[in-house]
């Protein structure tokens, strides 16, 4: 590429407003430096910057050299090796078909740089969860319990706030805490060893709520450079992990420049380039087939492997009934496959087969659920329940490979219906972590998914989920832009946080108190620069008070100067503290009766 | 106007997609004509078209003449005077105070046509209350009842679904049951007798939720004209009643415009007009000022008051310990005028006058929480529960005089708060509707507070919320437009519409399930037209596959035609029919192996 005549694409880099990154050396491992947002504060305030977790990689560190042409550095490299048990291997060659038979100007170019793929040296696992068990904290671990603590140097002085129905959340995310909650399969760090690019992340109940944002191109539309684009634009705003779901030609080369590139982890649905590969034709398909993909991804970097290896055929006619039958494409594929064939699926058959595979890279199952409802009036039937079961009797398969897992879940459920979706998931995946799409409350509203999911995904983060993947307006409706790509991760980022507030994460509320303090002291900028999305609170506010000034202004277009409650407040504080009123205030709480009715009713 | 050179301003008319709007006569009142929507679908579905709750008023109806000039049709005035119970009065002179003084250009001319308030004869009660107490249903009550049951004929005949945390919802709900519930306080019609282009609806805990929009100017900005559209607009949408929250000049006059063509509720702060009439001087403000302000707005035919006589002196010091002190407006006047007198509030100390005024016109109380929390750190505190066992005091009060009440509530509260609000609400306010704002479950996320309160709507609307006060993204940053309006709206309706399927009110779930067969069958068309917004769904759609063509394809720009996995749904139920998978699924389910593994595992 930096030969040829097309320019290498550029993506959004720079930091957010009034934003520095800062890195945390581990004291395990001194060589790790964990990333964090420092988000600084007017120096009225007296206060220290406020630090928020950063996924969004080094494209928001002015430091950073950016040519997505050459990929992120890869520090991780040199840990992977320091483990001696994996080798360089010559791997797979590309063949025509990993892109769709794409040539010549349809076909993407080749990722300029290529490494020689790495494996576990003679059956080894090389997992997270096998050092786990083994009791080694690994660099990944301590990277990932720093990044918890966001900045917090130790266990929070108060009391905490929040109802965890169950879990257990520590005051402090030690290095130890994090190895324990991975060698119980509680959580997990995805982090196949041919992502050395990946700044490492857990996934857990016991940890913060995190989002997962879709990409990918379709037959219909999308090129490598929007793709990249939509990457780097999704973990600016806070995506934890990226899933490329590309269905068309070219994905082979499309996902190897997002993996280059991707700080982040990233996640694949094999099945879909395994049906290209046979023309799209689903009783095509093969164990062979699957296989070479498996390894063709494990070889790329992938991350984490979507298998919808619960839906057997035993499943599929308890859908024939559903109101939106199988919405899952990867459910329906092997739905299809296993009636055709009437036998059972290829993917539960070779389970082991696969574990087997995923050991040696180290890439993680996220264990799909192609039978999830796709309408409320499908929610929490026979089938969902069914696939459930079977992926809990995969994941003890899976823990016994050493291999690391996670569970999809649904999809479209009413509210009344969320909660039993999460308790029968933790009782029966032995509180493998879940990782639900919404779900969405409601069928009624296409075009507004982000929201009708976000209340489903806020509440069901609350009560357990450790991963919510991110829907956006676009849903059912068709390809996500940009624009959309951000609508849906700050959604996301919403419903999760809401649900580490609830669950009382500590250190959670810290960011909100630093905004709530800006708000009520009209420091506008503070205000904008610690939200989610400070470009629109600008714009936002600009819209009806553009000026300057208006900036430093104590009140707002809302109500104007003399309504302003917020003024009013301040002058009763500042009249509080002629009269004492807290004392008074506390005399009032212990049941005390300062002021008596000058009239009226006692 | 109509002779002046200013031309009438002009409002959104016309139907919705699809829709037509139907209107269904009474039996106990045969005069009324309630009005529906019913959304047509495809020839090929063989379904019946959909009937929605239709808040839309005559703007939709292509058989009405719309002209702003002279307001809707006054369909209600002949209920009221044959009930005998109310007089034609001179009524208060508008005076300059009532309009800002503003003159010449500056003001808002007066609406063309002047109709005599009416008020309660002799001191009677002539409320929707009063009425149920003594044993009548009004025709007001009926029309509610009939609205209710969006064209059901008669109770679902199904099994019903959901969870209503000790609800009393009806299979179907019959104007004795209206009745009923208006008469034990759980729910009120707000419907000022001054108000007859009202069409009635209902607000409680055993009907279906409803939400509200604000509206308004300020002295920063806004206009009649916009004001009117904005109503319009919102109420096209699906808000069920209006809040007309101007706070400028011209507030007299705007309002007038906004009722005489309203439809639906119109509920005010009177305490916003009062503090306007004293040059925004909280301590100037008089019970002199207040009670004719109170008659002023009863006589035009304001639906309901917020009225934050729960903000006591005694609970003011309360708040000094806040992060985000006082952020109602109201509260914070009332808390700066007991300050600044150290003496009870006047709307406390004169409650039962108020009650008097408000049971003369059939103005609903909503009482307003004046001390409710403005950010996570200040949720449920000491201040917003002492205010509330007040208001429940209150609601007392105006019960006894036949006052309709509604209580309204946070704010900001995250998710595990919440709740104990609604809990609280219902014990200490004995079941009067309550009618929040939001709740917002974070405070991080200015720019998306329609999101961040939509998750706690819904939740606290599953939980028995009756009406869900919107928040538009422009909270906390400025004065909504009109797409913010409408965003607003949608999301709410979306929170209001899981709340109703959570809840398990029969026959929310027949648009869900409508929606979801259009879905499944790949009639585009239909799904837009029975989304809360065709629009926005059409558009979406059309930007990835525009051609008219696609319409009726069978797959979309998400997957493409060789993943649709509705597709791969449909080919597999046909399979079924020919194996009878029906019957299998049965066995299944019955406890029966049907299919032996080829290999592998068990």
């Amino acid at each position: 590429m930096p030969d040829s005549l097309t320019p290498t694409p550029s993506v959004t880099t720079g930091p957010l407003p009034a934003s520095r990154k800062v890195h945390i050396p581990g004291k395990l491992h001194p060589e790790i430096r964990v990333p964090l947002r420092e988000i600084a504060v007017h120096p009225s305030a007296g206060e220290p910057p406020v630090a928020v977790y950063d996924s969004s990689g080094p494209y928001t560190d002015p430091a950073a050299v950016i040519d997505i042409a050459r990929g992120l550095p890869r520090a991780r490299a040199a840990w992977i090796e320091a483990r001696g048990d994996t080798e360089a291997v010559a791997g797979r060659d590309v063949r025509p078909e990993d892109n769709g038979f794409a040539t010549g100007e349809r076909l993407t170019p080749a990722f300029p740089i290529r490494n020689a793929p790495r494996r576990a040296k003679g059956g080894a696992a090389v997992t997270q969860l096998a050092y786990a068990r083994a009791g080694i904290i690994t660099p990944e671990m301590e990277y990932a319990a720093i990044r918890e603590n966001m900045g917090r140097e130790r266990a929070a002085a108060e009391a905490r706030d929040g109802e965890d129905f169950g879990a257990s959340i520590p005051d402090f995310v030690t290095p130890e805490f994090v190895r324990d909650e991975i060698a119980r399969g509680r959580a997990i760090i995805p982090a196949n060893i041919n992502h050395p690019e990946l700044e490492p992340m857990v996934i857990g109940r016991n940890f913060l709520v995190k989002i997962n944002a879709n990409i990918g191109n379709s037959a219909v539309t999308s090129s490598m450079a929007e793709e990249v684009e939509k990457m780097v634009w999704s973990i600016r705003w806070g995506a934890d992990t990226v899933m490329d779901l590309s269905t068309g030609r070219n994905i082979h080369n499309i996902r190897d420049w997002i993996i280059r590139n991707a700080p982040i982890p990233i996640g694949t649905v094999p099945l879909y380039q395994a049906l290209e590969k046979v023309g799209g034709i689903a009783p095509d398909l093969t164990w062979e087939v699957y296989r070479d993909t498996l390894i063709e991804q494990a070889e790329q970097g992938v991350d984490y492997f979507t298998i919808h290896a619960g839906v057997r055929l035993a499943h599929v006619p308890l859908t024939v009934g559903r109101t939106t039958g199988i919405v899952s494409r990867g459910g329906s594929i092997m739905a299809s496959w296993c009636l055709h064939h009437h036998r059972e699926s290829f993917l539960y058959e070779h389970f082991e087969e696969i574990c087997d595979i995923c050991r040696a890279y180290d890439v993680s199952f996220s264990l799909g659920d192609g039978l999830r409802p796709g309408s409320i009036a499908d929610a929490n039937d026979a089938a969902q329940f069914a696939e459930l079961e079977t992926l809990g009797e995969l994941t003890k398969i899976a823990w016994a490979k050493d291999c690391q897992v996670m569970i999809e879940g649904p999809g479209h459920v009413p509210m009344h219906k969320i909660k039993a979706n999460m308790d029968k998931q933790l009782k029966v995946c032995g509180e493998a972590p879940f990782y639900t799409l919404g779900p969405l409350t409601t069928d009624i509203a296409p075009g507004y998914d982000h929201i009708t999911s976000g209340i489903g995904a806020a509440m069901i983060g609350w009560f357990g989920t450790a991963m919510l993947c991110y829907v956006t307006p676009k849903e059912h409706l068709g390809l996500p832009d940009r624009d959309d790509v951000k609508t849906g991760v700050i959604t996301y980022k919403i419903a999760a946080h809401a649900a580490d507030l609830a669950k009382g994460h500590p250190g959670a509320q810290v960011r909100d108190d630093a905004l709530s303090r800006a708000r009520f002291e009209f420091r506008w900028e503070d205000q904008f620069n610690l939200s989610l999305d400070p470009d629109t609170a600008r714009s936002f506010h600009d819209e009806t008070l553009p000026k300057e000034a208006h900036k430093t202004a104590h009140f707002c277009s809302m109500c104007g100067p003399k309504f302003c409650s917020m003024r009013i407040s301040h002058d009763l504080r500042a009249e509080a503290q002629k009269e004492g009123m807290e004392a008074m205030a506390r005399k009032y709480r212990d049941g005390g009766q300062l002021y008596m009715p000058v009239g009226g009713r006692e």
